[in-house]
């Protein structure tokens, strides 16, 4: 049997076993660090304790979202409703959760947050009329 | 045989007829003038010319439509960001195309079109690790 | 290099070579007539001439086809609009064409499109909804 | 720390406080009622709930669903199969859970969802299968 | 109220009634012993035990499953890794802890499971560019 | 109006205007040569020269893509099986078209690709079952 997170009561156990922060050492404990001083938070997030279970991977990804949520034309903020946006569309429990308690913490209430929603409603719909007519391009 | 678009070059024709600006009238025709008005166009796009197939689709959807996409806590360059990261992410082609549009017309540039697609990207690759994985929420 | 279409002007040509009606043989031949006999049209569709490059593929695909879209508790308008929802939904421009033309010949019209549209439109926004707020269940 | 649902033990918590029938007033009230009435139940359902914690989202999306559930060319239970068949295809629980207690509460029974259920997989498998081989259109 | 699993703990419970080895009968005992021999497992996992609530659909899916997961050109651990791969692309729970188990079985460990995900995750990234950007294609 | 391709014909144009090679410079060259040379091809494909257009997009995905695809404990064919399994799921014809080549160059045929497409048609079937039933994991 595969090793699994020990949190029976859990809706979805992670299939792999996750390195907790303790059992952290060398490049995965640097990471982690990074992470929590990045991010500006106390713990280590399940995502990230989860990719560590195979440590390139861990690496790779947290190398490439550090340098795509850095700030530059778009702020943090519209970042973060975006991948909210990605999140909610591809209908990601884990990430739905994770962004937005991060448009949160960036300063989104209820009405921002219901505003955004709106609009991925909005277009989850358009998209799929514009699908189901197979609508011709009409701008470029 | 279904009544089609007459344009014979088209990757993918619409699947009904398309109620052109000159066939319009009551309330289609009043529809058209408010889409040229609110979006500040010289034409009424595709879509919507679709839509009027069946007149209360084209009401219903318009008018959402407008009520959405109206100012609020979030500016139009981010709706329209957002309508571009979901039409991505869900891989329509009519809905790239306009919405890529609309975020040049408000002013986003091949740099800010960059750094919304790497952030678009990013999150549908951490969407699938987070499902391939089946990592528990630590959030909420 | 693969074999290919030969038709350098579609919007996107096949992968594979498709087995023309005149070269197929045995049971792929036989296949291609009880396609014809079922769905009462005097060609086959591209789908079927793809398929056949694999003929086990073709086999199984039609096979399993056949079973489900006979009529049952559903009839078959109902059936065909369900495949037209679902390839509406996931942007599958070959299956809207094909799904399309179907419901047509099984009778709907415009209006009835347009209703399915709206249908579909609708439950692709709720759909969003439920997941980008994470909603529990109340109902099971 | 945002607000959040109180039960602890449900799979996937709302991300935002809940608008509890007993603290609805105003518009909100109205509108619950309007459900109850519509549906014909006897609570409201936590998803409009939800929409509730940004009145003008619940407005919207109630006013839109409401029209677009209307008996119309297509029938309740066409419907209510069209929006579950949407809504299996997206991987939404919530949905789908709410849309197979309507199918059921509209007489469909195991049988009939089996059937509901062997076309919703057909076509994902024949979407997938016209994707992965580009086959080009040959109806329109 | 329709039927349900009994498992009130549970976090997604089925929409109908599992029916339960003890009480299958006939054609479906027949199937859940073969699915239990081909599969070289002592259960019947509850994806068979809830499609035997409609027998058909338990017949078709079965025989369907078990002709296109014999050993072929594709071995039976490629074939695996791309059930995962499309379970993780289309966020299937369900499915992506059977078919990790079943990798696991047949020999993978953190470190191929990472490997996989990491292409996992690539490609979903690189979907939503070439989407996202509108490319076209240039090879065939 | 923004900068696009000049090839009027084609089905899908980029929505920004691609960097040719001819007037590749500076970092983007190099990549532009590292990527005819790992990838052993006389041309930069499309999708490249449009990530070109925000030259830090195309330094971040190619660094991470052949970070990647090197030989591990997946080889490349199955990892170029993978992202096309991937690439059909999502819709993807730029993705489907470029992994087609790419699979048929290490040697795949007609009947082994035919099997991987049976695989994948498979599990996109499942996949809408078991969300469709919301069917309990049973594994972990």
């Amino acid at each position: 049997m595969p090793p699994h997170s020990t949190d029976k009561k859990s809706p979805g156990p992670a299939t792999v076993a996750m390195v907790e922060e303790a059992a952290a050492t060398g490049r995965v404990r640097e990471i982690y660090d990074d992470i929590k001083a990045t991010k500006q938070i106390d713990f280590v997030p399940n995502f990230w304790k989860t990719l560590a279970s195979h440590p390139p991977l861990l690496e790779q990804i947290w190398g490439r979202l550090k340098v795509t949520m850095a700030p530059g034309r778009l702020d943090p903020l519209t970042k973060e409703m975006i991948a909210l946006a990605v999140s909610a569309t591809n209908g990601c429990a884990y990430c739905v959760n994770s962004h937005t308690a991060a448009v949160r913490r960036l300063g989104l209430d209820d009405a921002g947050l219901g505003e955004l929603m709106a609009v991925v409603a909005m277009f989850n719909a358009t998209n799929s009329l514009a699908e189901g007519y197979q609508i011709e391009p009409d701008v470029f």
